[in-house]
């Protein structure tokens, strides 16, 4: 506290983010990171944009970076948005299309950076509890809203919609901005990107940190209606001329253009997933049904936080959300098939104790 | 325009930058670039950084940097604060330091960023004029405010105050923050950062993308006394974890370790400047004394507009501001010996030419 601060610093409550060890030999199945390193076209292309340029200020529209994106995703580069890692693309969404006298909607259940960026920016909003089975039910969004975002698959249950499910979400809210946040989508749900040619409302947001193996390099973007990401190019062009630097946008580039990898290794990445739910299923954890590169899931007779401390105590690190509703699971990253080895040992062993001292 | 934007999209009007041109064979002394590269040892960790640790989220904390950094400028770890260019970090100074209920203050002409951010972030301010020689005066401060932030040297002029003028600023404004944007003070201005110790309303913020030479890798950073830093984390937690990828981190640290080099390269600098300065004002140009990387300079009997599209037609890039008070000037980036040699040249054509046909 400092009586130089805004008022506002007073009233931050910032967002936590999974811890990074600076420690080594510890499984890493805590913050949703690929176990597959990035595309190696995508690193070459980073070490070759370390020269003399780098003196020189990146292209601050990022031109041929939306290019490669639009062509990917069949759009006009105008309707592609990009920006230092998804959390900055939703940073300028929330102030640029989720602001509104109505309230924005959102999961009671979901990305904990939304009610953050709510409170810096001043944005009204309300949550909409997912049903009993922690799904979003879309027939619950039928209310005065100013927007809404959904993040699909949903975060931290890895749960996704249909992309019929968000037409329909599209069709009953016509004047609301609907911001769909696909973070995830690539493990196995369905992309709402074919639905923006028909939706004015509609912008998808990605993150090149999870399929594309670039968490290190901080890209994100958006897609949606050309007037949707020109409200927010005006929001970045007020905050950050060059938010993506010169290897940044050369590694992005290279990435996204190099499919067979990134279809070679999103399957590896589900089948471990599938792997990784059986072992835990025999272990006797309830999974839910992930179309995520993480599983969440819980004991019967097991708490949540219990379990995650005694599997730090093992080195392996998962996460655990304090929070109403789901204080009982852990999330856990779809590491490799011998990192899920490591994990189910550790956890055999912690239900074999427990049960001892029980 | 659009029904879906929020209100505040509509009233922003965006900061515009200097040029980053697509075509090459430009002598680009646009937008204050080093002529020459980066530290070869800051390249050398960007290329290290390219590995499959990418797939891995960077230290949200930026550590090591904000300790490479505090080394550097004898300061705590807890009094620096890093960000994705000066830019960005300058953005969350304006929501988490600058916005009070009584005016934030700055010049009439200067860093044409700032009254952006103020509308973005809904920052009240005043603008103070600089007198007729374009100089800042400390004593034009004394008024209601609720802070103050200078560029020194300040931008376009490159006109540096001296630490001591800076110090009775501070000593006029105890109770109002007061920020020192540094970007360019390594030509020949001085630092304020000794004064941080004594004083905690101060927050100086510098940029290497100026005299280190990385405008293409976007790393800027603030030193302050720990409790305005908290103020900035806690702006920066709420918007986005990781601002600095794994290649900027590593390359920033690099490049602040290589001391030789850094000291070499602002000397080329300033002794380009000089020479610059001699060839233009032998053209007749007025030319403001500039403790930064480029020149502000005015010919008696040319328009400024008009100077800077003779120029563009001669393949020479400079920048022009078409602003009250400045809009005769020219701003120059100081380039190479040769790259002056080409302005000069296009401007002695420019000048002869005009004269044949006035």
């Amino acid at each position: 506290m400092s009586r130089f601060w805004s008022d506002l610093v007073h009233e931050l409550t910032p967002y936590v983010p999974g811890e990074q060890p600076r420690v080594a030999d510890l499984v890493k199945l805590n913050t949703n990171e690929s176990p597959l390193g990035p595309s190696p076209r995508a690193l070459e292309a980073i070490r070759a944009a370390a020269t003399d340029t780098l003196r020189l200020y990146p292209d601050p529209d990022a031109t041929a970076l939306r290019q490669a994106l639009a062509r990917y995703h069949r759009v006009q580069p105008e309707q592609v948005f990009v920006g230092n890692g998804s959390d900055e693309v939703l940073a300028h969404v929330f102030v640029a299309l989720l602001r509104h006298q109505a309230p924005l909607l959102f999961p009671d259940i979901t990305y904990s950076f939304y009610p953050v960026y709510c409170r810096l920016f001043g944005v009204r909003h309300e949550t909409v509890p997912l049903d009993d089975e922690l799904r979003v039910r879309i027939a619950d969004y039928r209310r005065p809203a100013g927007a809404i975002i959904l993040a699909n698959p949903n975060a931290p249950t890895g749960i996704a919609l249909t992309r019929d499910a968000v037409a329909s979400l599209l069709a009953a809210h016509p004047d609301q901005p609907v911001v769909i946040d696909e973070a995830y989508v690539d493990f196995g749900a369905e992309t709402s990107i074919p639905l923006v040619a028909s939706h004015p409302n509609l912008l998808v947001v990605h993150t090149m940190s999870k399929s594309r193996a670039l968490a290190g390099l901080r890209v994100g973007y958006a897609v949606g209606d050309a007037a949707l990401v020109q409200a927010l190019i005006r929001v970045k062009d007020s905050f950050n001329s060059y938010p993506l630097g010169r290897p940044a946008q050369a590694g992005a580039i290279a990435a996204i253009e190099d499919e067979a990898f990134f279809q070679a290794s999103r399957q590896t990445v589900i089948e471990s997933r599938e792997r990784l739910t059986e072992g835990l299923q025999r272990l006797g954890f309830v999974v839910l049904p992930s179309s995520a590169n993480f599983v969440f899931v819980r004991h019967p007779h097991r708490d949540g936080a219990e379990l995650a401390l005694a599997l730090r105590e093992r080195r392996v690190l998962v996460r655990h959300f304090a929070r109403p509703r789901i204080s009982a699971y852990l999330r856990i990253t779809v590491g490799t098939d011998a990192q899920s080895d490591r994990l189910l040992a550790a956890l055999a062993d912690i239900l074999s104790r427990n049960a001892v001292s029980a």
